[in-house]
């Protein structure tokens, strides 16, 4: 199988792997237990928190371990809104093409009588406009939630420039950085947001863990939920193993980044490229500002499912976008720029790589690529003639 | 280190270990992917289901994973109240003594305009009364939580009979059960009750991986935060290595439940026995019905945290309490019942053993017992003797 699906959950590395054995084996005491076998999985924890922070530049304290990137945008978002719902404001600001988790927790907060919520759209090139962000400002706004990259699209939102706007307004600024933590530099941003939600299994880390950025500029309110977990913030026995895999992981991805996305930008425009060299009928979605590691594609004919099984057939997996939406019958919002109908959306699929993905691998898949739409094109021909006959 | 701090967290098992090696290396797929690495890695998914459904005696259709014990305790609590509040309802019943995770979920319920909340209190044998549960009913109680063993002092509270009065009231009943699964017979108890939260840390499976049971008699709304994952319940990517090594773990753990409970009963008597014999200073709480690992006990003199350093430095690892109250300075409300005033309550310490732990640990730990006791009565002796002097 060429698994070309690493928006979706990327395989854990070795090294992760190893690290998870020997922590689970060795320092399985509860971190908040006083004991020494406690006390010992606090010292892993600390570390692995260290780890964490130096790759965002910023320090330990400001790291709060949860079980995932859903939990992770839900507890952020939560936890910055119960400190400003506390001064009384209740103005929200995000996009429509948010991660379905933060996109669906924001349509709840939207129905409860004492928040509004104003959803940006994007432009033709998949960003949000900074003018119309800066419209969309009341007296009463008290955080602005806006992704980094977008998953179906790869589409990078200008976040520096946000949080410029948002800087001396007293307006918390939240990004999901789940797409782009790993696979572009996220580090020279971490300045303009107030936080940052990153996962670990889409850098080689574990499954179920996750983690918040939090800037030491806010005065956090704990959980309702009162916990002497991580630092209040989060309740639950604390995943020492799969957070010292997480961190593992990430320090060794992020410290092959600028390899890695050379090389990624290398292998998406071969594909672009061989793509349009071969006439495939798949159009792919270019843009100014992208993350190197997505391409999504719309179809020519052929809905975005029955491309996906004849990928799957031939042993690539690819997806037709969010494993989080998979069942949901609505077109994606991010990809509404990129098309002329909602008939085009139904016909996207997205392949996503990594550095695992080779140049062979590439050439294999339009080889494939080249098969499936002859064979669908013949299929057409023979239909259409039957039809006109 | 003589490890007797099983009711904060159990190590992991060599099985669930290797299970979770070969899962997170082989089937490492997003499980909602529809490729066939995402179907692989669901069809890992459904049959730890399926397990951990064959231990409850039900249908895998009623378990949703999670990250943990509090998730599960939350996330059950949500969802049932989501369903009858529907309906109008607005009363719940709980206890004092349940653990801090729902406790203060409670208390911030309670604080809400729309819902009131009872705390039972406990009888002198650590149990909830039937008929004050009978008296606290209301026509809009709409969910009753009640744990079924205690983590501090091992009170089983009567989950059937509790079960058996809310049946016929259309109130739904929920209980924290991580403490008793793996440890008591819990699949007796599931027809009596509606939902229940169980944890894989407690039972030798890796962290940061809980479970709930549903009752199929539920109608159950989905998640706020729309969701393909764990049938609509519990949103984010679904950790299947860890899911896997869990029901492994549980399953293990489970089909010698019969045989360890034996051993622990054993272990426990002869360790309440000895210390009686020895006259060592440490008064175990010793009531009609408690779960055997846990040995709740209140010492004659010398605050809790300094017995549990004490016991520290010589390599026995044991608890204050719960590990999630670690740092609280209240007095549990399960230990009341069995302590003359609150200062008694500083004294408390608690040992929690499992099948790991032998009959020569406790003669181990008796005779250290012994030295440490000889030790702080010494002192006291110089002490008291110098004030009197």
């Amino acid at each position: 199988m060429i698994y070309c699906d690493y928006a979706a959950t990327s395989p854990i590395s070795e090294l992760a792997l190893d690290v998870y054995q020997e922590v689970a084996r060795d320092y399985f005491g509860n971190a908040s237990s006083l004991h020494d076998t406690g006390g010992k999985a606090k010292d892993i924890l600390e570390s692995s928190r260290s780890m964490i922070a130096k790759l965002l530049n910023t320090e330990a304290r400001q790291i709060v371990f949860t079980s995932g990137g859903t939990e992770s945008n839900l507890l952020a978002v939560d936890t910055l809104l119960r400190a400003s719902r506390l001064q009384g404001k209740k103005h929200v600001i995000t996009t429509e093409v948010e991660h379905s988790s933060l996109y669906y927790y924001m349509k709840e907060l939207a129905s409860q009588p004492d928040i509004e919520v104003t959803f940006l759209t994007v432009n033709q090139s998949g960003q949000i406009s900074l003018s119309d962000l800066e419209k969309s400002i009341q007296p009463n706004t008290c955080l602005v939630s806006i992704q980094h990259v977008n998953s179906e699209t790869g589409v990078i939102q200008p976040i520096k420039e946000i949080g410029e706007l948002l800087q001396d307004r007293n307006i918390a600024f939240h990004s999901d950085m789940v797409q782009s933590f790993g696979k572009i530099n996220i580090e020279h941003l971490i300045p303009f947001v107030d936080s940052i939600s990153i996962s670990s299994h889409k850098v080689f880390g574990p499954k179920g863990v996750g983690a918040i950025y939090f800037s030491k500029n806010l005065a956090l309110t704990s959980h309702p939920v009162s916990t002497n977990h991580e630092y209040g913030i989060r309740p639950g026995t604390i995943n020492v193993p799969g957070i010292a895999a997480f961190s593992a992981a990430a320090t060794e991805t992020v410290a092959d980044l600028a390899k890695n996305q050379t090389h990624l930008q290398y292998l998406r425009n071969l594909f672009i490229q061989k793509l349009k060299c071969d006439s495939i009928p798949l159009q792919p979605i270019v843009t100014a500002n992208q993350c190197p590691s997505i391409v999504g594609c719309v179809s020519d004919f052929v809905q975005g499912d029955y491309v996906m099984l004849e990928y799957n057939r031939h042993g690539i997996a690819i997806s037709t976008g969010s494993a989080c939406s998979i069942g949901a019958s609505e077109v994606p919002k991010s990809i509404q720029p990129f098309i002329t109908n909602l008939e085009e959306g139904k016909r996207f699929v997205r392949f996503s790589f990594s550095h695992q993905t080779t140049e062979k691998n590439i050439q294999e898949i339009v080889k494939v690529s080249n098969a499936i739409f002859k064979r669908i094109k013949e299929e057409r021909r023979g239909y259409d003639e039957k039809v006109n006959w």
